[in-house]
């Protein structure tokens, strides 16, 4: 199922017929409009089959007339993996990388770090560059969003505690500034359009993906080649942390990273899971 | 005024007579729990005398007799300010420094970072420590706690948008791990007991504070001696990200930074603001 937040922070789903089925009575009318993708994710088994009904008889509003929001707007953590392909960790340390000077370490040692969650967009959105003096990459990820609290969970367990997959930008201002602060910008974490729910990706640890600027690719991989896969990376963190539901990850992105401009137009590309389009501009 | 979180979520201030008044009904009652505290602050000036009248009418419940949870269990975003004394940056950089290898840049260079906030503890709980083989350091900090929707602010203009201040502990794993994730499993912000508000802390750039490890004293400052003080580190971090009523600022920690056992009892004293106790334990 592919579910989404649309409109006024309604909760949906993305019909057969092409339609968006609205699913936001199925939470509680006192949910919080910000919290109603945490409550529906927490509930999910219990509302699973409901959902699945209106999915099945269709009949909502088609696409193109609704607004489609960042599917999850509050997690209560947004963690991410630190050079977590290894091609990524060559140019980014390689002789003409951007930290040439240093040596850069994987997700084996520098396991993870954490990201404002109000760094957050929906397609509806734009990523915003606010200085014009310092650069700006784009990051193509895959991004997780945890299903269950998941606390100590092992490798072979730790794809039953993910409620879904989305299409993920990482975006990321270079220089010395601590990582989770480059990257926590407002705007600086686009998803979506839909969260596809786990049991429509039969294998998210081989997913094609790309990414263009203005038509050009600049970044092609798949999550095979992650460092850390999508489950050790659960394992990873739940080891330390308690994993709520509704938290997303951010796996990580391979090499062709590069510097996005004001007026250019990023496209991440997921086949099984979505397409992310999203405009650079300039900060008003 | 020094609010709390109490018993089952419940909102309440400190009143004159010893006693914790309840707060719980000015905020709506579908509010979800872990939100009430957000619902007050966000709302603050229009509640703020009719808690003012429950405080000074007193007849709650004695101190000793409710437990006082984290006063703060769900900001959107827990910001810190990394290496923000310069004794605390010659102590970790210096000869006999934990990181005696490398240059240590502070929060000059490197920023803000994020710390989950599922963190988050109060003084019901205590510290756990997972992992004996490694070294887990005490850091006695100012938490500031954000009144008001930040973004852009001047550090003239920055101690306006301060709801109130709280003792808190930025426990940290020392390693080469990524300085979010060494900072941020559970237990790691111990927070509280109460948030004092910013009209009864004149000066909070002038605060003493001290931090002592079963009776032994090894942290003692003022946050006059802050890299960048609390107005800059508002400035800087509604520069790039927009802060929310209830985000949590750790201010950073001075010199005298040492390693927790199992067994200890840490305490962080900040006279205006209040004393803060958590026993370190080794996780079950």
């Amino acid at each position: 199922m592919r579910v989404c937040v649309f409109d006024d922070q309604r909760l949906g789903a993305l019909a057969g017929d092409g339609t968006v089925v609205d699913l936001t009575d199925l939470v509680s009318e006192h949910t919080p409009a910000d919290d109603r993708m945490n409550a529906l994710i927490s509930d999910w088994t219990a509302l699973k089959s409901a959902a699945a009904e209106r999915v099945a008889a269709g009949g909502g509003t088609p696409e193109d007339q609704v607004t489609l929001r960042a599917p999850q707007p509050r997690p209560r953590n947004l963690f991410a993996a630190p050079v977590n392909y290894h091609k990524h960790q060559q140019e980014m340390g390689g002789e003409n990388g951007v930290y040439a000077d240093r040596k850069i370490l994987t997700a084996e040692v520098r396991k993870g770090f954490l990201k404002a969650v109000t760094s957050i967009v929906g397609p509806d959105g734009a990523i915003e560059l606010p200085w014009e003096d310092r650069r700006f990459d784009h990051e193509a990820e895959i991004g997780v969003i945890i299903g269950k609290t998941a606390s100590r969970v092992s490798a072979e367990d730790a794809l039953d505690y993910v409620f879904g997959y989305t299409p993920l930008l990482d975006i990321t201002l270079r220089g010395e500034e601590d990582r989770s602060f480059r990257k926590s910008f407002d705007t600086f974490t686009p998803l979506g359009p839909y969260i596809v729910t786990a049991d429509d990706v039969p294998d998210p640890e081989n997913l094609d993906f790309w990414l263009t600027v203005d038509g050009e690719e600049r970044q092609r991989s798949n999550t095979s080649y992650l460092i850390y896969g999508i489950a050790k990376l659960i394992e990873v963190y739940s080891e330390v942390m308690t994993l709520q539901p509704g938290d997303v990850i951010a796996t990580g992105t391979p090499e062709g990273v590069g510097q996005i401009l004001p007026g250019e137009t990023v496209v991440l590309t997921i086949p099984e899971i979505g397409e992310l389009t999203m405009p650079v501009v300039a900060r008003a």
